[in-house]
């Protein structure tokens, strides 16, 4: 497919055309949390360093841009996705009693449990607001399905207790909702306006966007080190989260690996070697290959879903997102 | 006042005339949490017993009938209200570590403090799903600016961390965003189709009522045993939370009253005599003649703001409702 093909694509690449709008959302997105309450204020101006690279407001606005925009509401829009993924992750930071996020201290550990359980409900608060303020209703119905897939995805994924029975029907269900579907919804926003096929063939770009997304982002787990990602090589591993590449790999590995396997998932804190050694039985079974293989076929869906748009600027940035998606490493 | 000149009140009373509309809200309760996910569908069984006395979907189906309802969208209005008030207290419950609400277990001593936090966002969310097929963005409107107000005055009430510098300003503050508000916004998401005048004086009237109920329940823990609340007399005091009738008593007490009370606040666990050396203090300084007086000039304001609505048997409810709230024991 052509999206392998091409030279290496950053996100600056992607953003630059829209650089002034992604700009005016960062804006938008500062005033909507804003708050006249002294420990709020605290907590957003940490959360806007932590704030990420604007991946998800970027789709909103190459949506919109590539189906007759730009429009007024898509800036709003973009910055209302944000919002949302930004009250995920401080409830799931909370969830998981996580420590670091992107390097930096996360809310529950700089301030405290409560406070990032209440601080994420302010955000969910602040998300309808600025939904309410647009004056539709559709937005806020693509959205409130997608906040309910990815409460019922974090659902599933608190209650993976038997780590070797999970199946990769079960991986890819946990994927589509905790992933693809706030990237399916950040698309469809962004094409409100647009003929109902082209809408629905962003929307279709969004998923398959979204689970070649995080099939890359569990990969990169097993493949990179710490000083790329920012995190430790088999982390995963470590915390008993199974993804795509040991479950591909678990049949098919010889019986001493397997027993490998089961005693990593039985030990409460997981030698290196243990985990150097899972990695190797699951790369050795194919497990790596199969994932990257899976990614690059939901990256080719995300490529064919575009085929109905109009040839654009702003649809080659989407194409272009696709090979980001493969390629990054953190 | 005449409110309290009539006989007692039972919450029955208030819902006879619309019992029928009140098992229509129970319903759509249920069908909006409904879910294919098992370990949700646990957790509403047990949310659907745990649930209250539907008091706020009363106001909201009063609020309807007093202003020319019944309409068919009142019910699901109030069953959105109840929805919210579900998840802002299975948060609260998680953020407190909270054992028991209403004698039953509470979801996070049932299951986990990681599954309500997910729990209440799935909540969230099914609020505004359900607030989305209403078709009408004005309740959303109401709805997100009151859930914004109560995770403010969540916020507020974790950083009390000085109790005795607690103001009666802070007190009102605190009990207007985490109780007022949503029983102010359950009677203005009733009266959506009345006059402004109408709308704006159910607005006041929850207002001024939800003041009142906090007030009163505050003092019920000042005066009432277990047998009569299901809670401990005293237990604001064993977890060191203010109210009002400390606040007023506090500088009108003896100098070693004073110390008895700065050393319960600064007891881990405080001893049920020091307790009720405290709760002795604050009667004989008249703060729970202050509280009581205090909340019957919000009863007061309550019932004058019906003044403007025309005579109807659901007024007639709506202030039989205010002497319920002065009157109740739990």
């Amino acid at each position: 497919m052509s999206a392998q093909q091409t030279a290496p694509v950053t996100l600056d690449d992607l953003q630059r055309p829209i650089r002034q709008r992604l700009d005016a959302v960062g804006d938008a997105l500062r005033r909507a949390i804003e708050a006249d309450f002294p420990l709020i204020r605290d907590i957003n101006a940490h959360l806007m360093q932590m704030r990420g690279k604007m991946f998800r407001p970027t789709l909103t606005l190459l949506a919109d841009e590539a189906t007759g925009g730009p429009s007024a509401r898509a800036v709003e829009m973009a910055a209302a996705i944000e919002l949302l993924h930004l009250a995920t992750l401080v409830h799931d930071d909370a969830v998981d009693h996580s420590v670091l996020r992107r390097g930096m201290p996360t809310i529950n550990s700089l301030f405290s449990h409560q406070v990032s359980v209440i601080m994420g409900d302010y955000l969910y608060a602040r998300v309808m607001v600025e939904l309410t303020r647009l004056g539709d209703l559709e937005p806020m119905r693509i959205l409130s399905r997608v906040t309910t897939e990815m409460t019922v995805g974090e659902m599933r994924q608190l209650l993976a207790h038997e780590p070797l029975d999970y199946t990769e029907e079960d991986y890819d269900l946990l994927i589509q909702s905790k992933t693809a579907s706030l990237l399916a919804g950040a698309c469809e926003v962004g094409a409100l306006d647009a003929p109902p096929a082209q809408r629905d063939a962003l929307k279709r770009y969004g998923m398959s966007l979204g689970m070649a997304f995080q099939i890359v982002d569990d990969l990169l787990d097993y493949t990179e080190d710490e000083a790329t990602t920012g995190k430790p090589t088999g982390l995963d591993l470590r915390e008993h989260k199974v993804t795509l590449p040991l479950i591909f790999a678990l049949p098919r590995m010889s019986a001493p690996a397997q027993r490998s396997v089961a005693q990593l998932m039985r030990s409460a804190e997981p030698t290196a070697e243990q985990v150097a050694e899972v990695i190797g039985a699951v790369a050795e079974a194919g497990g790596l290959e199969y994932a990257r293989e899976r990614a690059l076929r939901h990256a080719q869906q995300a490529e064919a879903a575009l085929d109905v748009l109009p040839p654009t600027p702003a649809r080659d940035a989407l194409r272009a997102g696709i090979t980001y998606v493969l390629d990054r490493r953190r």
